[in-house]
């Protein structure tokens, strides 16, 4: 296969007459792609990697989540500005044995995603390699000036999560103990390899200027929560009883998992982690289109972070989520 | 090193303080970066892959040249627009050996192309791996409706090039043929290891209306020309004999490069393949700001790709440039 056959298969698969031209003004297939800006906008722009043996296995993962999972993951970067995706470059490098029925099952699973969350493949670049390396980066916009960055976190905000933490984690270790490859069809596997991002939630509140602070939680709540304080000046106080983890923690246990650790530590979970200042935490309700807030802590002003248990123990908080620099 | 210091170091080298609050409302840090289009125009997106192994050698290649060339190919597709750059985005994967020297001197590189062409840092990703993988996606703006395009050659029109063809393939070829890394010195590697992007050149022929298609040469002239003519549903006829080619051919001949065949299958030029219509081509002057212009051929109706020599003898073009699927 040349590449412009590759090229025509990821066009023909998942390209812009998807969408019209009403998101785009150029797709693939020149120098470069071309997208009007509505009026008022503001760009929102981001990139992620998804390496094989860093971000997923090839003999593990249904090539189907490899697609879904590298374009929602990337999406959350925009849900945790509270943007709308517009659309996505796609970077492939593919070893020439994977251009046929992996490919086919990428694709597949990046169509779902790109229709799902209304993101329109714009462009990219394909080489071939030995590993399978993808990059995507996604445009975005929101109203000038209603992004709601890291930095905006002040002393006696409420810390929220949305959703359920370390579901994504524990999916990995069942995957991890696991001989064969994983079946897009287990629901215990369903957050590791279909995560979804929560656009609607924080497109809604940019919008209603709820959240003072936001972010996804990527690495894990004590990495991201480390950062969203360090951005902002501030320390935290968690309450460990309030934070919501895994709904299947009996097989937690059995494989010697702490629903704690993994709801603190673990990754990928792409949640919000968002603040709001006390005031505005009275009209939050307790679920948006069915997926759970919860108050987790608060704010304080000492630049420390500490985790306190059912007995008012408190501990300080260790930075334990992923960083591949460790 | 961990990963918000190796952030850290890249923001410090390469971050938007060097071009205040001008071109980003929101840098490396966050989420996502915020960038405010400017009214009525339209946005210019591309990423491009610089992969260790296959676009650079890692014992070969001065980091400095990878830090230039990896930001100045990327912007080729900007300038094969008419675009004008605004930011871009850096994706790295780095073995943690290579964080120390070899970091600053990329970094020492991407600085100065990011400041001689205007395109600031907004963002990226950064993560661990064994080999060093970039990814560079820019973005740039024009007038709305002002792009040129792949598609719009038409029979009868002229065929240019700009600068001199060949030269950067001559470049690989003696860093090929050496045992030692190359010197950023050394000028017949110039044009291999730090390319130009011809931006204004870019610029001025979509402001002019001037060019009727228009591509950037990346991969070589006969494989570019092609797409060129088949986007555009046309066929081409070369003039061999016009053609500019390396301005050191004693040294080409000495290696065994035939001149032509560097100018028509060499890779990595970076120069504007473009088309003007007859009645336009007599107004474009022999160079501008000191990059030659030259006709080489013109477009045809029917969809063939024909060389003519000296002798007005015909012969196929065969795309011979580089595909990496090949």
């Amino acid at each position: 296969m040349r590449e412009t056959e590759l090229i025509g298969k990821i066009d023909k698969a998942v390209g812009r007459r998807f969408y019209g031209s009403r998101k785009i003004s150029l797709g693939i297939g020149d120098d470069a792609a071309l997208l009007r800006p509505r009026a008022g906008q503001e760009l929102v722009l981001t990139c992620d990697w998804f390496l094989e043996g860093t971000h997923f296995l090839r003999d593990k993962h249904p090539p189907d989540s490899v697609g879904w999972k590298c374009l929602a993951r990337a999406l959350s970067d925009i849900a945790a500005m509270g943007g709308v995706p517009r659309c996505f470059l796609l970077s492939m490098a593919l070893p020439a044995s994977h251009t046929g029925r992996w490919l086919d099952g990428f694709l597949g699973g990046l169509r779902r995603a790109s229709r799902r969350f209304g993101c329109a493949l714009a462009g990219g670049d394909t080489t071939q390699g030995k590993q399978i390396l993808i990059n995507i980066t996604v445009v975005g916009e929101t109203q000038a000036g209603q992004a709601v960055l890291r930095s905006g976190a002040r002393p006696g905000d409420i810390i929220y999560v949305s959703g359920h933490l370390g579901e994504a984690e524990l999916g990995l270790q069942i995957l991890r103990r696991s001989r064969r490859p994983a079946s897009p069809k287990d629901p215990l596997l369903r957050k590791h390899l279909y995560p979804e991002p929560r656009l609607p939630l924080g497109q809604w509140l940019a919008k209603k200027a709820l959240a003072s602070a936001m972010m996804d939680l990527s690495d894990g709540l004590s990495s991201d929560l480390r950062r969203l304080c360090a951005a902002s000046g501030v320390g935290a106080l968690l309450e460990s009883e309030g934070i919501p983890g895994i709904r299947s923690s009996d097989i937690g246990r059995k494989l010697g998992l702490d629903p704690l650790d993994l709801a603190l530590h673990g990754g990928d979970d792409y949640e919000l982690l968002f603040t709001v200042p006390p005031r505005k935490s009275r009209s939050l309700p307790s679920a948006f289109q069915g997926v759970k807030l919860t108050a987790i802590g608060r704010i304080t002003r000492k630049e420390k972070l500490v985790v306190c248990d059912g007995n008012a123990r408190e501990r300080p908080l260790v930075a334990g989520g992923w960083d591949p620099f460790r």
